[in-house]
């Protein structure tokens, strides 16, 4: 099929710029001795889940006990749930997983712990754990130190548990400036001597778990992290470049849209508003637009509702016709992502494969 | 079945003040004599458009043909399409919705016309047409007056369609302040001098369609006007409040999350983030938060990424565990419903219907 054939709002990707991807951080991971267990919660999509497998993953990571489920389906040797699961039901469902992999669960608290632990034994099975961190995010995770420490120390007690390690997210780190540079020297003598911490009191560090796609390839500088998990690598987008982790050309990712409307003076509005692209705005702040239009790079994507997109372009906007289709890298993929139904992988201007976004809106 | 047997996060709707939302809208239409054509982008469910057509809406308004898809299984005899509609597939799809209902579109340019006429045409059908006014919205519509009289006159001349009037959106208009009502009383004027205009030139005016839901209750205001199409008063959300269009006992819909960690000092993470609320923030402005937790109204819930909710309670924090359910009202609950598989309706306790959210996600 060709492009011109699919109808709009559509999210296309460029499978080649999606291959260079996986292919460079699976050649980074491997060089730097790192295990690599890329989040899936940027593709939702089994199919994907296997080519990073087949690419050099050893693993995956999802977020949800429902993404789990679906990402099962990838055949993964080994999956992590980096989420602290609460609520019988679901941890109910989380052992039908365990029993199609070799599950491990990062948490931060022994009241989440209990319940995993509960639900293990009544299964029958054994499930990792990691003891998570905060390291800085200011999200979920317990102070390195003593705090980390005690929890593991904790988990490591608990029956139907088997504590792997350590884990933590080190999200809030941008490398596109000197400060960002310290944060990760100093994220590397926190993991380093969280690692010392665990191996004097004899708990296991076989699992040293971190890393975030902007700062992916500065990985090997945080001593003692073994486990990169990665997710918006595999297509990435304005984020991702806002915050030095790649380059336009390795965006993957564009939504195709159509101009509906040029009644506006300077500008148009296209057929995508936030039920296509999510309201999401650029994690490194500055001007608050939510997109780059390939064709005008210059306009500016600056409001939308949930089925309009605001662009102004100024004198230039005389270029622009009602049913025009423009291709726009969104300023967040993964809750781009959630929002479709189906992703076209494209060759050139060939239609190569459909995926269904098997995981999309898996919430619970 | 108890609301405790849910799961988290899930989109509650207490049927009690949704019952009593389209009864009050309801009667005031009648009351009014307002033709009565709700939006169905906030539930995107038949079932529900059924209940607005059993207590008095006269026909649904949908925004996209994929939405005319699904909202055809309500059985409405007669359905607005807001939207522009451009591209020949999509256009086809549309005259399948056409053949069952009594279709009109609501459109700003003769381009997207002539493409609706060509497919009326081949389909051997007529489609009812609105030239679409930009009344201060700035987002589609030609001005009022002369361009929307050449609009509608060009309308009026295609072969296919039907000219019944005119559209226009008056979204931008908020009544907490006397400025709002200044530009209710000047979208009164502009709108008599369109019917005005529109019979010196023998163009019809059957339908001249407006209003939204934070103005709802100053419609009469609005002279000519004698179609109102609010979507949100469903289920109402904060935005509406904070617009003066509701109050918080109004509030129908809720987001039910679960306190998944508590290791940030002074504030927990709630398993719903984007993926569950939206990142939409309050169209007012003001302080940036997310939503209302009822079980705490001094919260704020200040930060999300896709699956955390960041809340920050201060010195209170400590009266909350993991595990513990939290009721929230969403920013804007159409965006939030469209990332919802289903929705639960409530009667006290006890879930009295599961809907499923079938026009979810229907992007084209």
């Amino acid at each position: 099929m060709h492009i011109s054939e699919l109808e709009t709002p559509a999210l296309l990707i460029d499978v080649e710029v999606m291959e260079r991807n996986l292919e460079r951080v699976a050649a980074y991971s491997k060089a730097n001795g790192f295990r690599l267990r890329p989040h899936t919660k940027t593709h939702k999509t089994p199919e994907l889940g296997k080519r990073q497998l087949r690419s050099g993953a050893a693993g995956l990571t999802v977020a949800k006990v429902g993404e789990a489920e679906v990402m099962a389906g990838s055949g993964t040797p080994d999956m992590l749930l980096a989420y602290p699961v609460v609520g019988q039901r679901k941890l109910e469902r989380l052992m039908g997983v365990a029993k199609q992999t070799d599950l491990t669960v990062s948490l931060d608290s022994l009241e989440a712990a209990r319940e995993l632990s509960a639900a293990a034994q009544r299964a029958g099975i054994k499930v990792g754990v990691l003891a998570e961190a905060d390291v800085g995010m200011g999200r979920v995770g317990v102070p390195p130190g003593q705090p980390l420490l005690e929890l593991a120390c904790g988990l490591s007690r608990l029956a139907g548990l088997e504590l792997r390690g350590f884990a933590f997210y080190p999200g809030h780190i941008r490398l596109t400036n000197e400060e960002g540079m310290r944060a990760l020297d100093a994220l590397s003598a926190v993991v380093e001597e969280g690692v010392r911490e665990f191996q004097k009191a004899g708990l296991p560090v076989g699992i040293v778990s971190g890393g975030s796609t902007p700062a992916l390839y500065h990985s090997h500088r945080v001593k003692g992290m073994n486990e990169i998990r990665p997710g918006t690598y595999i297509f990435n987008d304005r984020n991702t470049v806002a915050c030095g982790g790649c380059e336009w050309e390795d965006c993957a990712a564009t939504v195709m849209v159509t101009i509906v409307s040029t009644a506006r003076k300077n500008g148009f509005i296209i057929d995508g508003g936030s039920k296509t692209f999510s309201s999401d705005r650029l994690l490194t702040g500055g001007q608050n637009t939510f997109g780059l239009i390939r064709e005008a790079p210059e306009a500016r994507f600056f409001n939308m509702n949930e089925e309009h997109g605001y662009v102004d372009l100024g004198e230039t906007q005389g270029r622009f016709r009602v049913g025009d289709r423009l291709r726009v890298i969104p300023n967040h993929v993964c809750v781009a992502v959630n929002l479709h139904e189906r992703i076209y992988g494209l060759r050139g201007d060939t239609v190569e494969t459909t995926w269904k976004v098997e995981g999309r809106g898996k919430l619970q």
